[in-house]
């Protein structure tokens, strides 16, 4: 089984900014641990800074895999062409946000890729990634 | 540990409406096979169509116990006074919703409740129950 | 033929409340009326200032009668769930309103449950009830 | 007693055009039906595309006939100048629509008409008309 | 000097339609008196229900005539047309209205009109047509 | 002189959710400070989670009793019926917010309520309740 | 007759300020030529920055002036205090502008002033003010 | 193959109005260009400034037609009579617009049109006209 | 104890202006009543029209007075300014109105005010200021 | 003469992705008939996923390309850089939609970029980039 | 060079009140220093309270002054008038802000005054009237 | 002290776009003469049209340097993922605009990026960020 996690802008500084928010844990440590636990399972993981790219690695991935878990950061309000990649895809796609995007500031409570997600886990912190991963892992 | 859910107003339908949507299985069998799957925990069960009963029962275990499944049905969009009493007490809650409320109805993309829980599950039909229940069961 | 009128908050009041706008009869001496005119039918009536026991009755009838003649009264605007268990049912719905609620607050002239009825009667005092019965009448 | 049934714009195209939404008869079999079951009442009818001819026709009958059933089509949800005929009349006014204008396209739900009419029936197909009809014949 | 006073939809009831409102005098009589007040400009008048055919006449007058004054009726708050043909032509339009419409229902509160005309004069009766009337006696 | 003080649902509470807001003081505790100092009044308290049980109980006392006190928590934002039930009986009401609401979350700084009381007072934390109580004790 | 004619902020500098837009006359030249013209009627005149010192003047002659002629220039669009006296008084009021406010920025297009006056007379340059004195010369 | 060009409301003018914005060529002109260019086509031409007309003519060749080109002109942000009307025949509908109505006036941003007709060309003066009709051109 | 009760503009014409609406007392002999039955609190008295001169008399009494009781009149919806001062003093304002605002016009429905302030007391006529003055008055 | 076509993200996946709503044709494809057909016009092509490198390619070409045929995908709701890029170039830009956006999802409906362009062909499919051409190919 | 900064309601406060917010420095403190180190520019210096005060003092230096900058305080989200005296002089305008007013409250993040000004410095204390000082000093 | 200057997208195109409004100076020019001025500051510059290399870039210096100016070019009005990195890092950022974008186009008005910066400058063409620059070189 082919689970991919994508990571948008900003979260490659996770575990260095703003900690109080969102912990010490940086994402490449988060997904050792993951890949450890989740061994039966073929995990990748992704991320830059740039729009462009993130829609490239969802069209490259998007027909073969078996899941997309996205998060994708701050153009998760203001990206109609993630949007328009995610419904062009067959893999089911699960969005995941570490806070709790809807008791933050008003701009942030909209989500325009949650339209074309399956599903979708918010304000769990890195446990976010680990359930929605579960969707995959209990089926198996 | 005790954990419980409660689910809202014509959740009890479950297995009967709108089966394309919401599937076949009723939501007492699916709770059995959470009872037992998960027979580590001590897991509880309530249901009302009567939003004060609700309430009721949310400050009745809210000093108590270690978590709270919610899923308000439709008084997820318009109940302020279920944000309220998930603002008083202190277990933290989880809020789940079968289908993805995000890509249905306008009048159903805002949750007034997500300003209040700790995170929420959504989309991923009976297995955002089960998703949601992981936040605890990988805990202990 | 069963068909049941169901009426909502405040409706227990009709006969006594702001009587130049609602008249001067009370729902029940006009019950009494329109059962027997539509002795042929088996007509039958509910009435709750509760939410959720509306939603109850709602079930209760919504899979085995002919038909529901529905006043919401001032959940007519804010309740999604009895919006969703309308949806859920299948004997069909008309709403009814006493008044023209379009020509009155601009709160009340949005009605959330519209969405998911068959059809209404509104404006023309008690005989929208009478008029929507017609719709079942006149097809026996 | 004179009643009048006026139909705006594309209502002469009822029974040929989207049959599946407003079926296959055309509304002049269905005014001799009416004609003939209320042979009692005095029943006339008028069509036009023509948002100013309406109006000239809603003058001509608004201070002597004892009432007018007013399908307004697309006009219903743009013209000023119908609402204001309507306050100037004296014949009371019900609206009537065969579809569910509630439950379409989003800048159909809000009729201009409905402030100012005694009253509306909608959502139930030709019979709409009909229930509206009765308004003045169980008066009689 | 050209002048015509052009009325929109209903005020051909003046006198006859919410006498309260507008008073009893018709337009008809008014105009006379307007007339022979002013017998130095060359006054016409025109009424229509037809949007069409008030544009009809802006164009026709719209070039060689010295004034246009306008009552557009309820097409005030709807018809970019009309807006558009006051744009077209060289004649300097002057808006009038009976009634104080900013001070009435919210959806009367916008004319569409005043943002092309040269100006306007509004809520004094009758009065107000004598006004803008002025404009030109006062120039001449 | 018989006096009601009617509060909605969560206030029941009181002194021991959210104390830095509210303070440590329960409402029991409150109300026997007032009883004994209004003996001259007539003074009893309802308190329900349920919104339809505060429309019941208004019913029960509106229409004989010399004052209504409503603190309707959060269904202050929410609730028509309420609204509705208020405007139905003749008793006066005065609205009671511990809190200053206008100064709190957006989508609490608009009652519904308020339109149909006849004043009220908020922010004072439990004194709000005296001063209402005021009203009446400075009249007789 | 006793007419006053009230300028509210920056009017001083007419003649002076945007030439293009507001011509080159003076206000004090031109209420010359009005006071000359219009002999019969007793004409004044008073110009104030301050909104306070326009509403006491308001307030001076709101109860035996004949008539107010009020610019309230910038105030026209922001000022309930304004408002407020103008229905306060008994002197009917006209409100004039010297450009169409309606086409100029979205934010001019709306004068809170309107809802109180009787009447108003907009964009016709200095004119527009010897129109709204014509509603009085016309009647003497 | 049968095509028509539908004008609404001041496109007679053309060539007359706004020489700057339209050029000066008349549509009579430019369609005799046009019926000689594209001989093998069977071109019509339609102009009306009344709204029923226009849904009139559409209702007529709108079943047999192998093609209509429509300007709507003015209604194109106004008519929901026309929207239904092109929903309600099945010959392909190509929207026209001289200019660029999306850089113009707010209220010109938004054709109610659009939402059903098949496409549209916008902004290339008439120009737009040749490349909707190559939409059949090219096709034969 | 120093209290002072600031008045806004035209508040100085109570019971001279709509008397229905505000009742026949002035507000000079209404602030005797209080000052003599509360003789042990030392009550001052301030109203100008002016919105500045309210900001300078809030920025002398803020700093050492024990209480403002404030009614901003028509800058209550308006200014920005007056809710800056308040928010720099360190005296505890208590918001009083008159009528109940939230049932009149729209725009007199939202005070900018509150925001800053301890608390309110609305629609209770000249019965709000003393309610008001009780917060003080039951401390002490 | 030099004319460009660029397309920006997911229009790569043209001919795979949804077809019943894009068709099967892949957009190279369908370039190679456009410069077989159009020989005389000097056509290129560019297409990426990345806003910043659309920017690039039309800054590079914008100032001396004849035309440029643009379809910004998901970036046209979005993008106020390209709209800005577009503003800043001298070369005439087309926008270009293979579907009509304006029939579907509302945020889909308002395009950023229209504002800047001369002009647009919308809702004909790949046909929509042929007509676009023909507005150069008609001129040569 | 004539150089004036014009401060607004509350600027007199400044040392003062909410000092964790403003500094503990006095504006007429922080005056001496700009005028000493600025010594070749004639600089003066003018604040009150009164909205109209500050129109008076912008029409008097207006035409002959080098320079003004303004502090408008709380009139900067309210003030049409100060944003029509801006528009009617001829000294070029530099709007400053002690504080970032775009990330405060929701009603202080739009300036009515910008749209007037030649530019601005917001949030750099009081820096940031030195730095409007600089746009004159580094020219000179 | 370490100072770079950031500039977003079409900023490369400075000299040469729109010269009337952003005038004939490079910024590449311009740098040379500030870097020259203020050769005690370590001064460096970076431009990118790509969203993602401005983040990359911000991420870079964001904890290191002493000051960044940045000016967002069309990504100010829509970027939330720049918003997010200028939350994340530790050196202050001021925000600059050559033009007064509060005076330009409604979607220019609003900045998302000024809710995270220390301050800006903006309107005063090249010359802002030289008075952005000032902030540090006063300060040493």
């Amino acid at each position: 089984m082919n689970i991919i996690i994508i990571n948008g802008p900003n979260l490659n500084l996770l575990g260095t900014r703003e900690k109080e928010l969102y912990g010490e844990t940086s994402f490449d440590d988060y997904f050792l641990y993951l890949k450890k636990k989740y061994s039966n399972l073929n995990l990748s993981y992704y991320q830059s800074n740039i729009e462009g790219e993130l829609i490239d690695k969802i069209q490259e991935v998007g027909y073969t895999y078996d899941g997309i878990i996205i998060n994708p950061g701050g153009y998760t309000h203001t990206s109609v062409a993630i949007l328009d990649v995610i419904k062009s895809i067959t893999t089911p796609v699960i969005e995941v946000h570490l806070s709790n995007i809807y008791s933050r500031e008003e701009f942030r409570r909209k989500s325009l890729i949650s339209f074309a997600v399956q599903g979708g886990v918010f304000g769990l912190g890195l446990k976010s990634y680990e359930l929605a991963l579960k969707f995959w892992a209990i089926k198996s």
